[in-house]
């Protein structure tokens, strides 16, 4: 059967959900299943660290890890493609996906972003090829989420032309970094810049960006700096994480990424951007692939689970049917379906969002430096923290259930689902705590995206929110926008209208984005008065405002799937199934937080019984075609070649 | 500081959650001190489970062990104790835990409980100090939750008065049994009695239990017995999971555990109780220990895990504070709070509970045997039903959210917030599924404890509880009662009487359950009509099955929680804490599922928005205790010595 011939269900849905770099996906699942990439159980640190790099070295001929980079004749790269090569990994072992990533995305996405034409001259072709192996160095034991904290001091000497790297407290050990416990050369090392221009006193500047080397090429540390193996974690056993204290490691000026900021040979410092904040959140920005690839992986590892467990349903039969039929498949009991299935609605909506934030970073990235509207980066910065939010914890929600669903089977290392759940349960921490980065995100939403309050501590962050007009705040956010759409293409009020129509849908799951952003602004106004104390303002209203952020998360993820739809031709075969998908995966979003659309009357009593009612009959409805929802996903065959299926 | 004259609230606290085995939970606490009983990541798997064997046997000498059966001279034992001890395992290592679990809860009790004086007298002592390792070889690969279903057989041959045991299919293979792959040199099979009588043909008696050795002295398979590995699992490295084969293995008759049920020399069967069906559950019934086991050791490990990340919210600082305070504490930050908090409540809930259906379970197996009431087993059976599925799905889904907001830590094997967390899993499928333990606890609940359905299929169960007269049925359920009484004593409507008075709580979880039950039934009435299919009416109305049993688990809880208060004295130093937790547990439990206490109409909109500031309040009101909290769960000191927390 070849793909241009087959007019399956599965087939056309795996068309909308592979989009734009489906050649991509294609040449990595075939390497997926060609080379046999699975999580295994019971193989040695040392053994399964070993084999994932070999297997790296295995896809550098694929193509896709320069893709990632500006080619040496400053060609563009192709960032989409990259992202969707490592996410595509999410099928195979997630080992390879973290330590990819970690080379590719997070080690080379430093030099690329950070640095400068001698940076990539000097690391890119090496770290692509991998003949250079580093290392993200950012998170210390002191610090993760607050990154401004860090510790780690990158002191100029301006008698040497150096800078001196240190680990003036126990605290400021990096740790936690991929690689770091045994293959990484170098790292690219986050630390507090302090420099005295000519005459001047040493002042610091912010965190910044620094290669230092840390190997020698026989693996031993270089002097002055300690590495150590963090061993066992809760997952990921291919991947070699590390500690790494550094103490007064000597490197060179030129070793500082200096795309935003250069400190002089005579130590004075320079930057376009004079806020230390602002300068720090724009470098952070450039890293943002990290993020939108984080939550690709995890998104492609859940749909595995998924596909996992829904074949399984359609295999395992237990306890008596009606009549003669024998015993019943797992996935005929209502019980069954309504574990799996929204699950499956929630991996669509989140795969098409996906898909979104990938093209628009690819775009961002693929224009000329510096000339990306600020507005926009941020709105991009914000999305992505968005989807690794809403597809990491969807992921790693669906392999917990997917394993629980597959019972004892389900536990056996040899089915993997432990083994995917294991690797999966962190995406919900790196790169971006998710509850830290919900409330990122509706920190934006409330102020706007408005650049300038990345300056702030929460004090001044909350006085700021508070200070805005709450209306010029809320008429520039989207929601607002659609939502007056809606209004102005309907005469019917929400509750007379079809739940299965889309502006219907669009009016609730936005609506209540809407409610939530503008009551928690106007909690926060409050802060604006004199008497109140603004920190406890911020904590009064914290879960108000992840609850915001969580709303507007979904709300994105609705608008995905239904662009999505809407690019179909009007008589494509697959968009009765989508729409259904799209229903159910809204149907069970309103279930989850049924009390408070209750509570704010956003749906009335019988609403809500239909909607209970809803997510039954769309179980029913997609029972059918649950095998084609899950085929759509293109997992390879190998990746399902597990005992309890056959 | 010695124990009898701390006064601190952690101390009073622990008192109460110590309860009746106070003393046996002393004893292992300082076992597991002594001998540093902790999960480990990385140990080769023959080697941790080698080392559970040899910590089992240092745990002989204790006593708990023996205390679990009648002593030889007919003296009773001490089942709470012995149930309780290995609860307190849970705060140790849980393949500990399991291995012991599977000796002597699960072989030792099919022994005590199916065999009679002979198999007591033959294998007991032994079991007790570990000369004789069994198994319990129920789950085959075909059949788990439907042990009805099961295919390997027992066939009686008169000519020479031995059964033939068989495993006639491949799924008839014992499955994912502890012990089996290493350890266990006998097993307690499971399988389909078939005999003879003189001058008859052959037929099926239902399946019963038989003591079937597996290996030799050199742990070399017996002839026709084939062992395997499961090998790595989800977690419990220490546990030798295993498979086993049977190829017309010949047992002598008198290895039939005949307490309900025997096979005379020339192939007559026999037993006191007629329906095959019936029988088989009384059987199963008397095994009940294993479930009430299971899900107290759930709920120490949950306890452990929430111990740890309480005490690290309460150890890590991240993101500047109001004022020149520093850094917050994670525990300050409402979002943090909410995370944990209403899981600490939670789990004091189903400690409390837990501790009664011990109670229970101990009065029963403490009486003379056969003199309990079958009503009295009855209730009991769906009691530790309850306590299983809702304490082992606290217990995962804490260790989860506490892995969860300890962040990168979190997840570094060294914490053990990962191993806890894997090894806690399967507690969800083991010894009944969590999903059709709720729902065998719902059919108990609408027949009224009528063991008349076990005789029934899914059909004929349906059909029974359509036919049975609605009020009748009700009448007879406790919460009824419980409800009647709380309207009698009270002149408020629920509405305006105070959220945090327990009749009122009562009235509200127990209202929920009520009209759950009342509403399912019902639907299911329809299923007595002639033209109505009633198997698609057990299917239609699964889901809301399900989620009156959840509702009746909450409730138990919350009945629990407040017989432990009740039993303080007046001017007790701990009831006001107690009583915070315990609204902070109904408060969250409400907010769980705010839609459909709105959708019924038992919350107003007003005091729905109550219930969720509530939630917030007390966690307020309990952030200052969170520390005594949690050391009132007694957890030893050895299994808090994580680098996390130094």
């Amino acid at each position: 059967m070849t793909a241009s011939t087959d007019t399956s269900l599965a087939h056309s849905l795996q068309k909308v959900l592979d989009g734009r770099w489906a050649d991509t996906r294609r040449v990595v699942r075939e390497h997926i299943q060609a080379d046999r990439v699975v999580p295994r159980a019971g193989v040695p640190l040392d053994e399964y660290r070993a084999q994932m790099l070999e297997a790296m070295r295995a896809m550098v001929p694929l193509g896709f890890p320069a893709q990632g980079f500006t080619a040496p004749d400053g060609a563009p790269g192709d960032p989409g493609a990259a992202i969707t090569a490592i996410e595509t990994l999410g099928y195979g072992d997630l080992s390879l996906m973290v330590k990819a990533g970690v080379q590719w995305g997070l080690f080379g996405g430093a030099i690329e972003n950070l640095g400068t034409r001698e940076h990539h001259r000097e690391y890119l072709s090496g770290l692509i090829d991998l003949d250079v192996l580093g290392c993200f160095a950012m998170t210390e034991t002191g610090h993760g989420s607050d990154v401004q904290q860090l510790e780690t001091t990158a002191t100029y000497d301006a008698t040497t032309g150096e800078f001196v790297i240190d680990s003036p407290t126990p605290s400021a050990r990096k740790d936690y970094i991929g690689g770091a416990a045994a293959h990484a050369r170098y790292a690219a090392v986050f630390a507090q810049l302090r420099t005295a221009g000519p005459g001047q006193e040493e002042t610091g500047h912010g965190v910044h960006c620094f290669v230092v080397p840390l190997r020698d090429a026989d693996g031993n540390d270089l002097p002055g700096v300690t590495t150590s193996d963090c061993g066992y974690k809760g997952g990921l056993p291919g991947v070699d994480n590390g500690r790494i204290l550094f103490d007064r490691v000597r490197i060179p000026r030129t070793a500082l990424l200096n795309r935003y900021a250069d400190v002089a040979p005579d130590g004075t410092y320079s930057s376009a951007i004079e806020s230390d904040n602002r300068r720090f959140f724009t470098m952070l920005g450039t890293l943002v692939r990290g993020r939108v690839t984080v939550g690709a992986s995890a998104g492609a590892a859940g749909r595995l689970a998924l596909t996992l467990a829904v074949k399984y349903a359609l295999h395992r039969r237990q306890f008596e049917g009606p009549g003669d039929g024998g015993e019943m498949l797992l996935l005929d009991y209502r019980a069954h379906q309504r574990r799996l299935l929204p699950l499956v609605a929630r991996a669509y909506a989140f795969a098409l969002a996906q898909n979104e934030v990938t093209a628009q970073l690819h775009e961002v990235q693929s224009a000329p430096a510096d000339s990306v509207d600020p507005d926009v980066m941020r709105r991009l910065e914000t999305m992505a923290a968005a989807i690794k939010v809403g597809h990491s914890d969807l992921a790693s929600r669906a392999a917990i259930e997917a394993r629980t669903a597959c019972g004892g089977a389900g536990y056996m290392a040899e089915n993997r689902l432990p083994l995917i759940r294991d690797d999966l349960d962190v995406f919900t921490t790196f790169e971006g705590d998710n509850l830290v980065l919900t409330q990122l995100v509706a920190k934006h939403l409330l102020t706007a995206y408005a650049a300038d309050v990345d300056d702030l501590d929460t004090v001044g962050w909350v006085r700021f929110a508070a200070s805005m007009a709450r209306d010029v705040a809320l008429e520039k956010t989207a929601v607002r926008q659609i939502l007056q759409s809606v209004r102005d293409s309907s005469d019917e009020s929400p509750e007379d209208s079809d739940l299965t129509d889309y502006q219907t849908q669009l009016a609730l799951l936005g609506g209540r984005e809407d409610h939530l952003v503008r009551t928690v602004a106007a909690r926060m106004r409050r802060a604006g008065d004199d008497d109140v104390d603004a920190f406890e303002v911020f904590t009064q209203t914290q879960d108000h405002l992840i609850k915001a952020g969580r709303a507007h998360i979904d709300r994105l993820a609705l608008e995905a799937f239904e662009t999505a739809i809407d690019a179909l031709p009007e008589d494509a075969p697959q968009r009765e199934a989508l729409a259904l998908v799209r229903d159910l995966f809204v149907y069970s979003t309103l279930e989850d937080d049924l009390g408070w659309f209750l509570m704010h009357r956003f749906v009335s009593v019988e609403r809500a019984k239909a909607v209970r009612r809803g997510v039954n009959d769309l179980c029913e409805r997609l029972r059918p075609l649950a095998d084609d929802l899950v085929d759509a996903f293109g997992v390879p065959a190998v990746a399902l070649e597990v005992p309890m299926l056959t």
